[in-house]
């Protein structure tokens, strides 16, 4: 079977960064499939990506290497880490951007790229992306032993991520992230919620089971793509009609 | 031969939901090829999707498989439907989407998904794409008979279509897209329309035959990509210059 | 080995004009290899285009055949071209879009594209990606010899590149592109630059060596994924900060 290698970034489609990795990728390792899992991350916004790995972690080919490019600190001194879980593996600056991916698919080795051999001669300060990750994940490709990228590591950075509360008498959450539907999804899970409504920035938005349940225009809740509540307006957009941000208190009740 | 799957839809960029499709694909169909044709449908825009559907339909190898998704109604009980044209075959929501597929690449075969074992488990009521048709596309890459996809259907949802009228003796279109280079697609077709000019918004733009016969900054008409005349400002935006919108009238000569 | 053909336009994501090039690509060499260097070059831009491309070559695999359509003068009757590097082939418009490409990566032959035979019937005078140099495309990589695409061409479009100068004993250069981090791509190189800062709208850069040596928050010039030194705000945008545009003057030192 050919390695299948999905790419998580946030360079975005205007620049030729997510291009110039592919460049790289496909003269290392040239029988590799490659597959964009997203590269529309918010800049330098750790969180987003990891919500989004997250999101694509069941649904993709077991074995899939994610390599994940969201890193403010590039040409520091932090760490670079390849990561293997049950089910899939994983090349990321060690930055937090795989806190979710470590809870939903537990790691079993994770290591800390040093073996520079592998990377590009004379890696920039500024492109790891096209330097370092593109270059060590084709060798995986191609069949690299991974005890050979660099020594093991016993821990890496997790993001403190937001839980919700009890504040007086009623559940609160915060939204973590606004889609290109304006829907404003929340850290609130729909397991065991049982609520009637969500309610932020002064709106009520009643719990339904989907979209279409709401007329028109009007404000919902439901159990979104990313296994999350968010706050919607049909066919319409919560963001743009409220003004809501991330990181703003959602109630539910 | 691979089987070709070509992906539609309002997804956009930013998120990850082309991507997680793309996974739920390569998980099921591994052999398939997959393309995308455009996820920068402007959302629940279902005309705008007809148009870009239509506009590739002639360009695609025999036998694609055209899998779209603007789908404002997801989760409620519309129908899921499977097309085969002469050319082509086609997964939309019943909504209209394939209006224009159907005209120029007539339907021999249509029937409704109601096939839940094919689907993932416990779909999610706000994302079919990933849950009912990108499992449906691979099952059919992979071989599947559509018949077991469910029942025969004898109609399907057909857009309005705004057609071209005589208005005080002019012809009058209107405004169906506008591009991103700010070209304002009209629905007035090239073949026998002997206007030297069109207007719109107090406009005058000749009708030319290539971008380049108006002076730089100028405003012109061509028949452009769709095959409809389109009004242009050579090297600018007729759309950013004038203001004009969708929906908008436009009149020949 | 398979065709690889890498696709430069400055269509966006918003319309399907690059789907519709995929198609007729694989329609016509259905073994080949597509991998999308960048859809964003701002429209109409031939030098972000040239850019964008010499930043691309290094790193993509011998013999691989960019296609790059970044064309005002689309149906004009400029020519088309195909250039033949010491490690690559293009093609692309004859408006300077090659210039970069040319420096890096030496041309040994050019011919000019006549062979009205292998485009698509009755090609539009819009829309040339799609009727002329996706057609072509696929001809060269089924194995078409370059001699029967038309007759060989002597010189060619050279944009002209502005040059760093001495003004009043320090090196003036100029900003050539921002790109979506906000960081503003100079055309100053970094080798032999002996400058401890940029200053450009009045802000003091320190030339560092990575975005990390900086304070969050705080300019810094340092040599870039270009090989050019870009001004950068770290972990936030230095043209949304100081509103620097492209041409405008930087000086060193």
């Amino acid at each position: 079977m050919r390695a299948l290698i999905a790419l998580l970034t946030d360079f975005g489609h205007d620049d030729p960064y997510a291009g110039v990795m592919r460049g790289v990728l496909l003269s290392r390792a040239p029988r590799a499939r490659l597959v964009d899992l997203c590269h529309g991350v918010p800049r330098h916004d750790i969180r987003a990506a990891a919500l989004h790995l997250r999101s694509a972690l069941p649904y993709y080919p077991e074995n899939t290497l994610f390599v994940c490019v969201v890193d403010p600190g590039v040409g520091s001194r932090r760490a670079l880490l390849w990561a293997r879980g049950r089910r899939h593996t994983y090349l990321a600056p060690d930055n937090g951007l795989l806190t979710l991916a470590a809870e939903a698919d537990p790691f079993r080795e994770v290591r800390s790229l040093t073996a520079r051999g592998l990377w590009l001669k004379d890696p920039s300060p500024t492109f790891h992306g096209r330097d370092v990750f593109a270059p060590t994940a084709a060798a995986l490709a191609c069949g690299l032993p991974p005890a050979r990228l660099g020594p093991r590591k016993s821990s890496f950075i997790r993001l403190p991520w937001p839980k919700p509360r009890r504040r007086g008498g009623r559940l609160a959450g915060e939204v973590v992230l606004i889609d290109r539907f304006g829907n404003a999804v929340t850290n609130l899970s729909g397991e065991g919620l049982r609520a009637r409504a969500l309610r932020a920035r002064g709106v009520r938005a009643p719990l339904v089971s989907c979209y279409a349940d709401a007329r028109r225009g009007a404000p919902l809740a439901v159990v979104g793509s990313y296994g999350f509540v968010e706050l919607s307006i049909r066919e319409g957009s919560f963001a743009a009609s409220t003004g809501i941000r991330v990181g703003e208190a959602v109630y539910a009740g």
